[in-house]
């Protein structure tokens, strides 16, 4: 494997350096230990997430540069279940705060959170709003799914809402796409019927319920799966993977040429 | 104006002790305290998210109680306006935590948090988090826009989306039915147009970008608004306050039934 | 109900802006939410805090203005009682520093934290010094009891000390005044003879001891109260509220006008 | 020397281990490193604290032990004079609740507080009650000079309020009783003309004001001083010394009888 | 690539579940994202740590499971040079030990901390004991160099101490064996000369001064060398890397078999 | 006694504005509040470090200050003895880095935290670096064993290694010389035995192991110790006390004259 000129940190200081005066926008993908069903890895969100981010990376390169993906993130919901690893509420926040306020420093302006974990989203959201409010950069998060539409998802068998939710048709499908040998499909299960019901309560990828819930997993699955993984197919993954990384690299290219405008402040001005 | 049997702090302890066995939902309003533009008053937040919350409780009490609203939380990126005040990310997560966690100490199950503020919602699904993984109860995040449905606004004028954003044909319309003698329709300017456009970010209550991304107000409106308040009206704001009204006490009957199952653990378990 | 011109919340961000060349006190009232006996509501402590802060700025205005109460904090050796909340101890002092420094932000110069709730006292001291430590800006604590003078209870028919020390002949008065719809004094139980006695640790809001201490309510009451709600009358809470007022008031002009000295630097001088 | 009897850290594991039969009530002094004038020390304050709490221990041993003074507090006001330590807020509440919890741990049930440093009485009245909400045991906050009554400085020269607030009359007198050879008496300045007056706003050790306020002390003198110390004597000092230790050893015995009584749960029971 | 049984992350829940019962010493890789000279890559102490665990691991397979390593901690005194990450000091701490806690969680009772990075010897220190006192298990930290002997090091060409110190022939070394498409050697600079020489203070990985001291880099190298990577072979690396992962081998196998002892309680025993 | 013009806290504010001049090294003394075994004290450390610590300042003064020592630290893994004050992780790292950066603000630019208790260690390395990172000052971190030489113990009886443990021939010598009244020899007991063994893990003031691992003292010991404190002498202590001061002084002396050097940014310079 040779050095990757779009890596973040495979390049020396003084490659880094270089790089600034071409603004390139720093990707920073942040997954999870977190169990994803029997038929997972635990790797599974940093893998999707570093997976897609990288792809997208060097479409655009050299106007983006990758970083190590974030392994550990919150998780408390999902302690139940062996393996997963969560770290707390405010220590999450200020370690990728302090990732972005770092790549700042050295004097990038346009910093994205690449994420792979359903449950990641407050907690980039606010970090991602902790580097654009301390540093002098913008941070944004992108979630592989949240650029998709609806069409891009047409070979969809699982019902909507609920069948694409954890270790489900999709993640599955991008898995087998990604590092099939991690996946076991012969124990892949179904896991929607336990799941409780609710009108106004729901997570799919391609679509959440206005109400914001999330309680602890083992409540509505004995297997960790909400979806249904046994539809999943490495073809799916492809054209998921395909889709996820052109969307994502399209908008890189936007991002980067966003503006970051003086701020102006509003207050009477005082005199002296 | 009378006591309510519906308003927590209005109760005694020993009625609230004795409202426990009713098993009804608590509802925490929380807003803000945020500039919002030259025609809308600091308090627009927490008054729109406390009088819907007031309306629902009262028509399914006393299956609801309804709690004082949190008039103060984050806003940095709106610091260049005079007047808004900001509480930063990691106490204002304690802080809704702790308010819901004494909730749950007393015996409460069913706790919602209603919010006003759009830069609340990561800060609130957050700690509704830590009020679910620490508390014997279930906490569930709704913002007042977040049950509404497209054809509830039929009579929109602005443009979708960025129309109703902040200040907006929205808030605007809401305030001048719940609180006209705080509105100045005179100095509502639309303010559209000085926005940075992006083919990937953007705000609307009826539907947000995929992309997540908050910087500073003053860099893209001098107004302090982003939408259009200036085709607001009392009747429009009639119609949202009372299908908003509607939606939430349907969705406060539904979580009062919410099942809190019991955790399984997953492990194997130790012979001891 | 109109705008009201002195309240911080009621006005938009430019007539904020417009105010500091006034330079008005800024008086954020803080309460609590917190078990005061059988007889008297949880919010009875931003209620008394909240009503004298609005009675003694419409005094003054516009030399003041009234920032909308704070109604939950500090409360862990109540929370044997049902209903009260309780903020933890560094939370509540980063929340109440927050507001403070960020009302400084906007160019407003000379703070005052009114306080209703005797806890508060220590917490609020401290914050009030983070506020006047890390901003351009001075803040004071007034507690509405702090102010009185023994001659302004001449009514009092209860013990010193102790007959006024918590849901006491003070507060119920106070609360007969202001919000008798919520007082029912049928269920005022008289609660002195629980409380253990010494000679070096009592409280009372004229005059507590020395030795500072306080413990978990239910060891010294099972009432809720300690002092005797029974010889409240609204006639005594019409008095206190006009001298708390008065003097309240009176300490507002005072303060406006307070010198924000420069602070003088008593290390020898650097020659660089 | 010899070991002492009563002093904590001159004991070993298992003689402190023996010595919680007897239930002694454990004093912590707490003073801090302060500037105090051009003629005291900086270590003043845990001079006269450790000073007077070792003599009361004295006097009651062996039913209270004495542990080693904190010498180290939050000074953020005096940080403009040569030499003042200051403690962040959050840092010395935890680190006086996590001596005080450790202490509890071992099986003590009676804590005590012994200030000398003015700015901690709001400090150490928090730690008092996270010791006492978090621990099997109760603790107190006693100044050494909040025991005090106006007939103990029937000797007093300098005027009230004001005479005795920092480096003052008590102080320097005190000093010149415990430590005469750290004081410079020909160094000693009156300073109390620069302060600036108010009549709601004063601090004095025989009773300061209602309203609390603290600012920067280079605003409001410039030697370091606020009261009269030219008129202190070693007289003035031991009958200081001799009445706050007969006052605190009073009080050691008193507390130590003080039951800690059970909670009461007043929550309606559960079934289970 | 195949799913490797040894890697934590490449397993499912269930098998890890069951993996319990064979009490495998869990190893966390931690690095860190830190300058390292301009012949050497940003990620360099990741990989080094990471590298030479998984072959230790895959000696002892299953008595040890890996884990993914992390990637970004503790590095202010880097900050000078361009692309070097930090996270502060309470951050790491606590990122770090909620890892290990979660492992515990988990029913795994030995962990280690394998370290690639100098500057986190103190901070896994400490979190390696927050683990060991919070958890039910015990945590040790080694450094991949700290289990070397001098002579495991015989080859040495460069001057003790200091000729090993960071970006040196040792790290040059390993690298040019584990990943050398990463090194570029014609870039690589001595760096000894510029650094402030001390009888006291010196830094290398073969032994440190007792004195322990750390300052920003850039007062003492210009190139973010310190010591000698001109003299760095890849088979010293060879040679590095074999010994340090049989001796880490050997420490996995001895630790597994460490004794979690019972505590015992000191204390005189209560009655009740 | 007499005024010392080397100790920190004897002088006033301006005897202390006028050294700033002389640039003296600031030596901070911490210690902590332990379990020493039966026959030591539970000040063994601070008494050590703070004995050392004034006869090496003695011995350089005016080229030195001696500041009080801190007698509370970090202990929780002796908290099953009776009588360990234990201060939490984030608690004495800020508590430390405070005392450093305050006496940074005043003008010292060499500060030395001189420790006597083991496992304050990584806190003090750590904190060392947050009061060099943030000051304009550097702080180093000496422990009162560090400095030795194996020769400078050529009396040791006790096995190496781990006769020179905890309440150890060496520290017990070092008592018995200092603070004879605290010894109680005829308790002192050989505590090597029950100790669990390991060929890479291992504890003693001369060397430690490579791996570093510290788990809950009532593992390994029953009596608090772990060395063999029969062995210790007056003379020995003697011997070590002089030694120590001796190298101490010698590092002041070098320490003081340590250049500050300016950093240096290697970033690519902005045009603006």
């Amino acid at each position: 494997m040779a050095k990757r000129p779009y890596f973040y940190q495979d390049l020396s200081w003084p490659e880094l350096r270089d790089l600034t005066a071409a603004d390139p926008v720093i990707v920073l993908p942040v997954g999870t230990t977190e169990q994803h069903g029997p038929h997972l890895p635990l790797a599974t969100d940093y893998l999707t997430a570093g997976t897609i981010a990288r792809a997208a990376v060097e479409q655009v390169a050299p106007r983006a540069l990758l970083m190590e993906a974030v392994p550990y993130s919150f998780n408390e919901h999902h302690m139940d279940f062996p393996g997963t690893i969560t770290i707390d509420v405010h220590t999450i926040l200020d370690y990728i705060a302090a990732i972005g306020t770092s790549v700042a420093h050295h004097g990038f302006r346009h910093i994205v959170l690449f994420n792979g974990h359903g449950s990641n989203v407050p907690f980039l959201d606010v970090a991602a709003r902790m580097i654009t409010n301390r540093a002098n950069a913008v941070c944004a998060l992108v979630s592989w799914w949240s650029l998709l539409k609806q069409e891009d998802v047409a070979w969809r068998e699982s019902t909507f809402p609920g069948g694409m939710a954890h270790g489900c048709e999709a993640e599955t499908s991008l898995m087998l796409h990604i590092k099939p040998e991690l996946v076991e499909m012969d124990k892949a299960v179904r896991t929607i019927d336990e799941v409780q019901t609710s009108d106004h309560i729901w997570w799919d990828i391609m679509g959440g319920s206005g109400v914001f819930f999330q309680e602890f997993f083992s409540r509505n699955t004995t297997t960790g799966v909400i979806g249904d993984p046994t539809v999943a197919t490495a073809e799916k993954g492809r054209q998921l993977f395909d889709v996820a990384t052109a969307r994502f690299a399209a908008f890189l290219d936007e991002f980067r040429q966003r503006e970051i405008r003086p701020r102006k402040d509003l207050h009477a001005q005082p005199e002296n």
